[in-house]
């Protein structure tokens, strides 16, 4: 008899899982690539985080994400329920890939290299075996990373329990760097009251190295309307383990943090011009120029640096999935010009706005 | 000068118009016609309402409506805001499809010709001119609304200011429906409390009246996040006012009203299944159905007349986007049978849910 | 260093913890009795649930709880973590207990005994050792508590997975409640898709048994503005443990489920009366009734059994923290008579709403 | 019959507008003062706004706001709605009052004296004759006002459309300053894409004008959870008119826009330490303080210049009514010395923050 009530039990388990929505969030493919929502940091009860790992699918889930990484601390420091809690550093990988099952959400398996700074926190992803990176020696468990192929990144650069007056790169960084076991910066990292790191920016573009936001959740996740966590849009060719793992060791990522995108200029312009429709109508004096926002971005423009003739807006907002209009008035001379503002809201240095021009 | 910052004033005021979100509410088309969204009952500050008619029309391109009625009271006793309000009665029709411009929400001219029970009010919609319906009696207003083609529906019925006790079909009733005057019931009435009349739904069935849901909104409209205003669900061969009228006069139409759907059992049936995708997987006592809800309708489900052989649940709930599954066990002999449900939040008879079978 | 690190991340955890909103949920007392929020119905990763017992306290500091009971399955087969969880049956409850510390949250220890209909599932609530209650019988395990001073009551009675057709009172709840080890029943349970079980409002009202409404929680919870988990409300002498349970073992509780109060009537005309303030104002030919709402409960009023010769409303809601007025209108004769009214949502027989007269 | 029903349909009108929950919005009072919630900046159908003067009475009470004033654009020009709405320059406030009746909230007379920049729009408020500012000159329409009794301030300094480059004070503006026409500015006004002014601020504390936000509504005002219109904080000595009106002129208010507060800092200061509790607890290297926030207001603290023997949080939020905790570690040394700190969103100078130390 108890046996057939476990069995109808998780029957019911099963059913309330698949009734959550399946969230999305629209963002613009690039030319040539598909963009895909990824969350690489993320802890469980199977080190300091408070949430068994299907919590992690269900989440993603809800949340219209593609790929999620299972990073739970490779340090014993850090599991902290392990009078309660036992199995390998893979398990809490294997338990939430078992969930995901055929629903849409690619799980990889990670981990956490956690130590004291310098050199900090570092997240190895795409890992085969997650037991081998637990070394004494943190460049010896990154060499471990790397021989599986892992992308590697380093994480809250400037998180204040670490670096507690100004943000540093160490001479640590600048050795791991060399010896190819920094691929990544987290610069924005979704648990810290201040999310973006200016310097992990600047690091990121002086290094050539790939753009990553992430949630770092510990607790269960739960945004209000028109929220979302912090995460990094991947440009990939398809959406496969493989493909996207070519595509953050190639850099070509973005962070989504807050309403902000970051990045390198050249995905973010792409982003701006796939994501906006512009309808150009002239008259005598003036241009109306109407934006049809088919994304689920925020555009926040300021005007710049304008050629003093002509007259139009100082601050711009275009909100997710709407239409926005403005008119430019010449107060002399032939309606022709440049239409120069920053989108604030894209950062393409350390905060630092994307310079854009519309040639009337 | 100030003619100049006046001009620059409704510039502004236009774009935070259309700086607003295009809501979105997705309802299954049927077979063979399209699913348009449609209220055809509110009021403005040309009659008993609080907003401007322009109001009207960004609410329901912000719900992700397709048409909307101004339907102002055309008495005098209702002009209450005439110390300061003048017009005619088609000025608030004038301005609100002004306002709607190309932005994709069709607007057509209304009245509500309201009196005492008997008969009480009733909505014409589809007018031409409004004026016309000026009548110190009731049954010489509708006639000029008829003779403008409009549509005509009897408004909130059971409205307890004006039936305190019972809800009532007069002989004044019987005697506008002989004279082709009462083509539809206002079945829900999003302003009242208990906004689903059973009586309105059993009259609609028996005298083959059309079926009508409004919100009637007198203040601004809001609502939370996964709640909407009742409408009128308006199955048409194109989304044209001429589609329209021709389909609300053919009677095809439902109710969308807090969460349930409401008219004819032969809409409903097609709304479910058209919302839903089956899958059914057998095993040797047991059958597994997974649900995929393609639509923002919720669906709730009850078990009703079942077979004791098989075991499945007594509630199902399937909520909007989402998917469901349950399986059906068998206590004995070969797996087939017929899986008999009641959905209860499709209404198909007053405050009586539709029936559905599947076949095992 | 690393042990430097580690100390820094527990500060920051606390930090984040405490940042977390204490809620309110505003019910008024009775008189001579405080009343207190409880939920004493919920799981975590030590049998079937999905979060560490810390998250259960800040979800109740959040929603402004006051005592919750940790009630883990006692039986193996569902501790299906175990692979990976380990620990005694009263862990859970340690583990939280020490989280509450000080935040005004009372958790006591609490224990499920899970077996097939009949008898169903039982929760067994303020025990000192649950481990004692892992017994192969049911009534023995059921006997453990009680030597423990328990309160013990039924689980979802209408689970149509263990009453797939019918919510039926078996021979062997005789039998228990015989022996004086059935103190409540979980009337309402806010994980099944329909919560209210009217059979168990029955058999509490005929057997004289306490109300007890739970969340049952397996996973993370979270509310929308103006919804709250499923709970009870006990009517204490104070926030202690010790007279809390004194009050359920006196069946001073009602029940709180999506809006719902269930329970006993004379709680619920107390809890109506000292929630609403009443100022009558007559005049000629009627009275004008105003109400004001000091609690966050919502109330739905529906006129029945009314004399024919007083007009007034037929639904009247009046919303949590406000103002309601209605106006009786006098037909003939002197403005005196008896204003009848159901309070739809204070359920105080199966199904059935509380009668109010208001006299004038 | 006609009449019958219409007084009972007012009936219903009123109790709806009564059903709205009364907000709240928790700032503490100051030593000596209480802290009142005013909106000194608004607009309805009566110029170019899109409600009914009633909605701003309704929308106030639902927000917790103690004071509105309506303001509503002198010049025809602005009344873009004449061909259908008419009335003198006092027809909506005295609507308004009207609705407001016993509810709590004052509501006071104002208008807005609109025109091109120099000098542009000034609000003038507490008026007893609106009329009388309907002059050709605008300095003879402000001394009109200021016969009243008026306060008056410079309404959006920064609005792009009439400051299209950078924000400047103008010679006219000196002329009115010296003639004693201008009493405060609008640093913060909710109806633009940035709120805030930093040069609005900079003049106010130059000049020793009054700090003033408001929402500068014209549409039907809604806000998520959470979220705020731009107002006015008036510290005043009693809820009265006269006591507000005092308040003002003597310049003893502050800005709540969008979770910042912008003002003085003597102002700020109080703000920041009625509204925290702090409890510190000494160890042996290191001091722990604990903060409980009792107000609706954040805080975000940003360390700065401190000593490098204290480790302390880069950035600490203090979330609306809740707690936070902290630890400072001493490197070496005896645990004492100056916890340094920036309150990021309470400005009190131009987007400069507030300086804060706790001594320990």
């Amino acid at each position: 008899m108890k046996k057939i009530t476990i069995l109808l039990f998780a029957t019911i388990l099963t059913s309330s899982v698949f009734s959550q929505f399946r969230g999305h969030f629209s963002v613009p493919n690039l030319n040539g690539f598909i963009t895909l929502k990824a969350d690489f940091h993320m802890h469980t009860v199977f080190s300091d985080g408070t949430v068994w790992p299907t919590v992690r699918v269900d989440e993603a889930y809800r949340e219209g994400l593609d790929i999620i990484a299972i990073t739970d601390h490779i340090e014993e420091g850090f599991h902290i329920r392990r009078r309660h809690v036992s199995g390998t550093r893979n398990s809490a990988y294997e338990i939430a890939r078992a969930h995901a099952g055929n629903r849409g959400i690619i799980v990889v398996s990670g981990g956490e290299i956690s130590r004291g700074m310098p050199p900090g926190h570092f997240n190895a992803i795409f890992l085969t075996d997650a037991e081998a990176l637990n070394k004494a020696n943190y460049t010896d468990a990154m060499r471990a990373a790397k021989e599986q192929g892992a992308f590697i990144f380093w994480c809250h650069p400037g998180w204040d329990a670490q670096q507690p007056d100004v943000t540093r790169w160490f001479n640590e960084h600048t050795q791991l760097l060399e010896q190819g076991l920094i691929h990544g910066i987290e610069v924005s990292n979704g648990e810290l009251p201040e999310s973006y790191s200016p310097e992990g920016h600047g690091w990121c573009l002086e290094k050539n190295l790939t753009f990553i936001g992430t949630s770092d959740a510990h607790g269960p996740l739960h945004f209000e309307k028109g929220e979302r966590r912090t995460m990094t849009l991947v440009f990939a060719r398809e959406a496969t383990v493989e493909s996207i793992r070519e595509a953050v060791f190639a850099g070509r990522t973005a962070i989504y943090d807050r309403g902000r995108i970051i990045g390198k200029e050249k995905y973010l312009k792409e982003l701006f011009e796939n994501a906006l429709d512009f309808d150009i109508r002239r008259s005598d004096n003036s241009v109306t120029i109407s934006i049809k926002n088919n994304s689920d971005l925020p555009f926040q423009l300021r005007k710049t640096d304008n050629d003093p003739r002509m007259v139009y807006f100082r601050y711009l907002t275009i909100d997710p999935q709407s239409k926005a209009s403005f008119t430019v008035r010449f107060r002399e001379g032939t309606p022709t010009g440049n239409v120069n503002f920053i989108v604030e809201n894209f950062l393409v240095g350390p905060n630092e706005g994307m310079k854009y021009t519309i040639k009337l």
